[in-house]
């Protein structure tokens, strides 16, 4: 980065966040070792795509895992989820390498472990982040208790209700968490909302495949075929009738209950079949926001934070969140988070989208130590952007670009979300 | 930019102009106040998008459109639609500042009607632009009259030909036009053609959704489908193949007339409906040149300039221009017209595409004051891909980069279109 | 470039290379004269398109068709393509000047008859450009005789096979080059397999159209649908079974003789039917790797190295290897060989994949001279990359940037291809 851009991004650096995505588990936040860190999925995936056997991954434990992992990590010290781990283990551990060797994952292990394990570890990963709050992934049957609501914000995930209501096992989550049967899906799923909203849940949200094309089903077809579906004898039809049904009652209610919704476009579940845990689901790029046309045009009054998996569609994004009201583009999501993607995007979103309308990133964080490299990665993109396109052809001043980032980073979640 | 590309920018900047498409109205060619500008549908649609209700905007008229306008311009001043409106105000109206500011709203309102009612403004507007000539896009029942032939190019715009020719209005129109019944379809097209190439029409023109598919009809069918959409009895399958069959039967008068035929591919009319006039229509990126494979192949003597609304489908455009000789590259549209996209295409375009089948620019302008400002944006975007590509690595000369900037901007516009 | 990355492109230019994918014909592998370089179709396509009549391309020669092809290229001298004819004939010609002048056409035709024949030209090519072995496409009933199989590497192609059984020549050739009549198509496989690797064949290869998705029939339907194809009563479905049966057949016996099978995907043939000879064939960007995860799934100890046609797939391709053990990235082939889109391909692929698993490029070159100007013009990208997401930000030294590189251009050929 050039001089400007390093002085931009030292400015927004000092910008607290409030991370709109994240799947932290507030109860236990931040890891207790360097096992919880390599156990992210990008790191046991790279190693495994990089020849390292699943089975040997999910064998080994403790400083072996470290050992193991560090050991096939070499033939991915190039990218950049990598270049996150480096980050970690020296603003976290103290370790000062551009590359973690494997000759010291025992140490590594025993000095994070006694790192970790020290009282105030997570506040002190709060701080060093410049973290204020963060949003959480919860599940519809999640009790929302034991935490700090104002530093944890709940978010209804609503996959399950909308792709898995065929399970029995789904079924029996509904009525323990409603107390009504599954056949009472309308009032159950408001319930939910009741609850969810009384935690100050902030958003729903879902993940959606490739080629989800949402449409209102017809009322009787509707009460028919959820009947069917509840009783183990839904077809494809019924459970596609049943998912887009159940899609536009969680529309409803967020419309109803003020929540924006959170749709995150393109994923296919389950493709690579051998995969590690959590490494397993890719995408198509043949999607379109087109499907997503009614919707948009039937609940103008719901926001719709979009994440799109890939940088193509990166344009429709943009295009959608220019004309309609009620798009929002939301972050850089999986696929599409690494920075050739990143800046190339936010660049295109700046250009064409209102910026009161651009969530700029959230970290998708499973432990807290991720969030400080995900968003520092994302902030070096920013500051190159806000360098060449505002602030060297004197579009705005340094402190004005500043304060666009400001708004990408904090003041449109807080605002989009009402935090 | 670098001061070499700043140098090929002010000496590109000196090509006088041929704009090849423009929505201008040539006896109203330029803005009689702000008001005009301000109801570009870009800045109608950005107001809207980032929150002004379109009620409002449709209600307000003069001054008050104007501060209403800017005041909700607020949170778009990020996108390069809102620098062109800096560059009108600061190049056309004496107004120095990087943000429109809504205060100024009644007085930069007055300045405009006082400026623009002056006598010559027009020839002004011509002269600060640098420019020559323009293209119109003329309804085909226009008359064409009223103006000057040498300044303002007819165009035929056929849209409502191929896509509407089931409204009574339009059968209508066309029966005025011709003064054949539309039954006599052939002959109308025809006639057309002889009206719009005695005017010195230099193009004829359309726009495209993304799943048009266009073949030739097979004769009794075509006939059977025209029969019943004129009756008012067209089923789907009818409306398709008139469709097809009036685009084909254009094709074959620009073979006969030797009028490139421009086609805009991509875009999905209507699609945000409560969207303000003209800022309701986005584009679904599952869409491929394939689709025109046939057409291609069929009518070798016709010149297509092609235009796509997305930066993935430049590649196909590129390639396609790359192989087929019939086949040229037309611009930057609409969604891809921002530089994130026009410097990528451009880049991509030099070095695929021979330089002759290359049209660099045009403005798609509704006013005059609009051709400056566009046509800027692009220069920056081809001034830097000339010093980046061909300059710094030595493949051209200065002088040699700005001549390979004249083909782009004007020698393959007037070749093309034998303007 | 800077002067960082032109260090680096220094040094990686001295790592010996391996091309892993050409068209060379090891008995005739240099050009003869300048016919041999300007028959190429990347310029035969291009002057075509410029304007050049098929039919005189055609019925030229020698220092005519020279002289013809020359005046012709004028238009496209800012193609990347014709970079490389200047790069040639400044490297091999000792013709110096950033345009091959069409008036030199006579004498520069003349000197390359007599460079090129002299004694010890294909071995001046080979050292020219710092090249240890390449790989050939071999059809399947090539003798494999003739040539030195340790610079020459046979690769076995395989389209005629999967795509063309249906055609009598293919039937005759099957039996001639394995003795069994093609209905013993299983055995005539297995039999092409050992005399390939008997002769030190390295890979597998084929281009696929981008509908093409394949899954192994079952096996009384695939013996039914051969056996039409066989005796010329195949239908549509039955030729499509037929092709993915051979094509799994083909996976399954990469998977017993360790052969990597090159998937080359997206191509469509023939598209612009009156094009000059290999200038026909294009793209449909509406294709997805989602049509190859069964294929993934199933044969998991068979490498597949894949190339794209689309920048925008190119994401797709980055991912599945970042997933999928058994994908690597191949290359930058055709519509997607040019700068614009290989420096950005290379950078999102460096930033998501293993460098373990990325086969930087091959020059798909039909005569040896290509070679050189095709991997200057990727070592550059290359270089770039290297500088500004690895040296810059202080991810990798200088020399292990270039380490980098030799793992992309030559370390992992020689890896996954065992050579």
């Amino acid at each position: 980065m050039d001089t400007l851009a390093l002085r931009l991004y030292d400015e927004i650096t000092r910008i607290p966040l409030v991370d709109p995505h994240t799947h932290i588990v507030p109860t236990s936040p931040a890891s207790r070792s360097l096992v919880d860190l390599l156990g992210y999925h990008y790191f046991t995936e790279l190693a495994h795509s990089a020849g390292l056997a699943k089975e040997r991954i999910e064998s080994a434990t403790g400083g072996d895992l470290v050992e193991l992992l560090l050991t096939h990590l070499d033939g991915v010290t190039n990218t950049v989820q990598y270049s996150w781990l480096v980050e970690i283990a020296r603003t976290f551990l103290g370790y000062d390498s551009p590359i973690v060797e494997p000759r010291d994952a025992r140490d590594l292990f025993e000095r994070s472990v006694s790192r970790m394990s020290q009282p105030g570890w997570t506040e002190h990963v709060f701080q060093q982040t410049n973290l204020d709050a963060l949003f959480l992934t919860n599940d519809f049957d999640d009790p929302l208790e034991g935490f700090d609501l104002s530093r944890y914000v709940p978010c209804l995930r609503t996959d399950d209700l909308v792709f898995k209501l065929d399970q029995s096992s789904v079924q029996q989550r509904f009525s323990q968490a409603t107390g009504l049967e599954p056949t009472r899906l309308e009032e159950g799923i408001e319930s939910l909302f009741r609850h969810f909203t009384s935690k100050q849940a902030r958003a729903c949200a879902i993940s959606l495949p490739p080629d989800f094309s949402p449409e209102r089903p017809a009322k009787s077809a509707w009460s028919r075929s959820l009947e069917r579906i509840l009783s183990g004898q839904g077809e494809a039809e019924d459970r596609q009738r049943v998912s887009h049904g159940v899609f536009y009652l969680l529309a409803d209610r967020c419309d109803d209950f003020g929540l924006p919704f959170d749709l995150m476009i393109g994923v296919r579940r389950g493709v690579y079949e051998s995969g590690v845990y959590q490494g397993q689901d890719l995408f198509d790029q043949r999607t379109s926001l087109d499907l997503y046309r009614r919707l948009f045009n039937d609940k103008p009054r719901v926001i719709f934070p979009v994440s799109v998996l890939t940088h193509s569609q990166n344009q429709e994004l943009a295009s959608f969140a220019w004309i309609f009201p009620n798009v929002v583009t939301s972050g850089h999501w999986w696929y599409a988070n690494i920075p050739a993607y990143i800046e190339a995007d936010t660049r295109a979103r700046l250009e064409a989208v209102p910026a009161t309308k651009q969530i700029g990133y959230y970290s998708d964080a499973y432990k807290l130590e991720f969030v400080l490299p995900k968003y520092r990665m994302y902030r070096r993109a920013l500051a190159r952007v806000l360098a060449e396109d505002f602030v060297e052809p004197k579009r705005l001043s340094e402190s004005g670009a500043v304060e666009l980032g400001k708004r990408l980073l904090r003041d449109n979640v807080r605002e989009i979300f009402k935090v």
